[in-house]
């Protein structure tokens, strides 16, 4: 269940360490909770949780712990949950003022970075899109410390459809590109926008760029030639989440 | 000289990958150039460079830059540069309206993304201190994407004393800590300041909480519980970059 193939086929997928467990356990799609005898004194709370939830608990030892972890550093708890996904028809509820689209973003650390970003900035749903990493990987989950579990999420194949979804829900779309003419500090940021990420190296594909209602840099003014992912996506995504709450006064 | 005490020994620390040694270049302090057979076809641009700022370059075979290399990935092409940091006396011109200081910050990674961000944010200095990891360490020179070699940067292991200094320079000083009274959204970031960022884990210590003018959180509208050292610079050095620029008309 470490490949996306055996995820999609199963229907579940693993989450591993403390956070993604709890976090976990409170969305309450929980199948297995498998812990080694260490994490199960270490995280004796989260045990308890999933055994009044009705959630079977079986010991693993340390190897099996590390059978199961796709990080180098198991953590020696992991629940077997629910994929997370749901259709993109009905996932944007009326009056949804953040969205963050991701695009063919290949790295999970960085897709669990930007979803943690986007739960942190109040989004109302997160949209994985094109050639993306499976928000279900592993380090995906990991680096998004629980917030996978968090805003409605979507996957799609196509980019497209995903425009298309945020747009009939009434957002702008905003294309975050290193080149674009229009700068984030000049933009009237109170508007309810779906925000769309493109792939590290690349960016947004053309196909994208000439559907978003506009594109936009962020500012450099010392002389970096760019920032990484996950820090544009939060400059992008509280300039958005501030300042709507600004003009709407709080 | 992939270890601190080495570097500081021999007042060189090294520069790798085209990024990095553009930059070295451009800064104009490397002593020597060290590249593959593969690399220096791939950076053709960069040998001449440095060969018409009478830079020696040497050819080493890919076992050798593997053993320069302090990632998983070597790209074959490494730099002797001058250690960039300066005494922190004087690093602080007049009129400094942004720097960052990072103190316990214990990733390299980190904090070579967070001087990334602060470079892009147009930050006057970054001050490294306490007890930061080394900026030179070869995974922060790679994670800050040339942008070490941009601002001004000081080290101390004196946290008090690099406050004191950006106080002087009449800066005002900005704790980011997650259970801060202040929220960013309700702070006046007009102002010229001082962004003191703490440990990935323990956040600022109780000495510089203590010191500085105002602790501030960082809004988190939806559920996650806190964000990534990174992000979380990025959101607060482009919070004050974009309010000072507002303010003073561009």
């Amino acid at each position: 269940m470490t490949r996306r193939a055996e995820r999609d086929k199963a229907g579940r997928f693993l989450a591993e360490g403390a956070n993604a467990v709890e976090a976990a356990l409170a969305r309450g799609e929980v199948y297995d909770l498998f812990v080694t005898e260490r994490a199960a004194q270490a995280h004796a709370d989260l045990v308890n949780t999933a055994l009044e939830a009705g959630v079977r608990v079986s010991p693993i030892t340390d190897r099996a712990a590390a059978g199961l972890s796709e990080t180098v550093t198991p953590q020696g708890i992991v629940a077997v949950c629910a994929l997370l996904d749901r259709p993109l028809e009905g996932l944007l509820a009326p009056g949804a003022r953040l969205v963050a689209v991701l695009v063919d973003v290949a790295d999970p650390g960085n897709a669990g970075t930007v979803i943690r970003v986007a739960d942190a900035a109040g989004a109302d749903a997160v949209i994985v899109a094109g050639d993306s990493v499976d928000p279900h990987n592993g380090k995906c989950v990991r680096a998004s410390a629980g917030s996978l579990f968090h805003p409605p999420l979507a996957r799609t194949r196509d980019a497209g459809a995903a425009l298309a979804a945020c747009r009939a829900a009434g957002l702008r779309l905003f294309g975050a590109h290193g080149y674009a003419d229009t700068s984030l500090d000049t933009l009237d940021l109170t508007t309810p926008a779906a925000w769309v990420f493109g792939n590290e190296a690349h960016g947004l594909p053309p196909a994208v760029l000439g559907e978003v209602d506009e594109c936009v840099r962020i500012p450099l003014y010392g002389e970096a030639e760019s920032l990484n992912l996950a820090t544009a996506a939060a400059v992008c995504l509280y300039g958005s989440a501030m300042a709507q709450r600004r003009s709407s006064g709080g």
